[in-house]
């Protein structure tokens, strides 16, 4: 089942100049993963038309349930998503008169509060109201360039701004509540245990031995920064479903680690 | 000649549930760009192997100069990366004794300061030392797992630890030599200039008419979180042997600018 599947690509140079941190993946897998979605990869590539519509089209190939893609939606050069989409859905560009029009209330709205003077749509301006055809427009209330929904083999295609303000308003605003609807009852539980005085590699077979009492839970361990690795925050993971295995495992990988070492949760 | 282009992978399911933001990215794609390296893709797979060895196969394909791969290499059930690289290159995992040597010194100190109980090397500790075979282990002055260089296909690929405190020491007392030496003179040179009172959808022509003035530099500009993209960070990028032709196109962009806008740096 692939339908709660999801890959996420960011598209950007400066991701990849180490310029700008990638908020924008871990703020869209928080999201999916509390609604019960898996995030099974995510891509990062430079503005370059050529590699988002590779990528974009990688993703498809692999058919997870929806694709999120960010950035690239603006009025400059190099904001080439829409059109990396229009190639991997082998559909044409074509202009939204309603997208056109919420430009022009915007536009006109910024010249009357003095931010711009000039609110003629221009080329650069109407670019983001071209839109593959049969994708539907998402509102952006924080900003111009509007999202995308589209569909190719049965995945969901989401384009959102790379502007963090913009992306959470339109993730939250327009897809969210398809998401939500479609994932009813899903969703994760994650228990986090902070053990000392374990080191990681010594804690490796009970962490495999719990996972087998109790297969309906993962266990993934993360050393944190102390020389050593003698702080080991573990968590335990599981469908929602699951909660009470959860708490039994826990239960029993605290018993059995009492002789060796202390935790905390 | 894709000798100084680089793709990074990135292991771990924490970075694709929300719960870890993926610093190891930047701190990486940071220092290639300094070294005048390009990367041109990122992956971020989970802790599964045959998502590891496609993303690796993919990568190797594209034929860039260089592979990182984060994360994978701990003790645990979770650390699969060796595996992968072992399936990807078409190696064997092989013990290496003089890993085996390091680790052994390594618990032996940490059973003396008392931080471990028990230095035996058990089938986890040993795992670390299991390298495929033909790679060079890289020393990890900060913990236990060694990185690796490998080779395929004039490909070259490193595997460091995703505890950032191991992957930094690594990379730069292993591999930022090699790759030093490999770039020397190469670098780029980005210089920022912050523009405020012009949207950008105002300012795309000049951009556009900037770069086409001076084909040496590379624009790239970010609106800053003001409703309505009233400031907006425009990055000239050009290569470091292309000084002049930068201090040439910032000029003219200031001049234009001069009559609709005001800039600061």
């Amino acid at each position: 089942m692939t339908r709660y599947v999801v890959e996420v690509i960011n598209v950007g140079n400066e991701l990849l100049d180490g310029r700008t941190v990638n908020t924008n993946l871990h703020w869209v897998c928080g999201r999916l993963s509390q609604m019960g979605y898996t995030v099974s990869r995510a891509t990062v590539v430079r503005d370059r038309l050529k590699d988002i519509t590779a990528a974009l089209a990688e993703a498809i190939k692999r058919r997870p349930g929806w694709v999120f893609v960010s950035g690239g939606l603006g009025p400059t050069h190099d904001d080439k998503t829409l059109q990396a989409v229009a190639k991997a859905l082998g559909k044409p560009l074509m202009l939204y008169e309603d997208v056109v029009e919420v430009l022009k209330q915007r536009y006109l709205m910024l010249a009357q509060q003095g931010v711009i003077n000039d609110p003629t749509l221009t080329k650069e301006r109407l670019k983001m109201a071209r839109l593959p055809m049969g994708s539907k427009p998402l509102r952006n209330p924080a900003g111009a360039a509007p999202g995308i929904l589209a569909e190719k083999n049965s995945v969901r295609v989401v384009c959102l701004p790379g502007v963090p303000r913009e992306l959470m308003a339109i993730f939250d605003n327009e897809v969210a509540p398809i998401l939500q609807k479609e994932a009813r009852g899903r969703g994760f539980i994650v228990e986090s245990l902070t053990v000392e005085g374990v080191v990681e590699s010594k804690l490796a077979p009970l962490l495999v031995e719990t996972m087998k009492r109790f297969p309906r839970v993962y266990l993934k361990s993360n050393p944190k920064g102390v020389e050593g690795g003698v702080v080991v925050v573990v968590d335990f993971i599981a469908d929602k479903r699951h909660r009470a295995q959860l708490e039994d495992a826990l239960k029993y990988f605290k018993q059995s680690l009492e002789k060796t070492g202390k935790w905390s949760r």
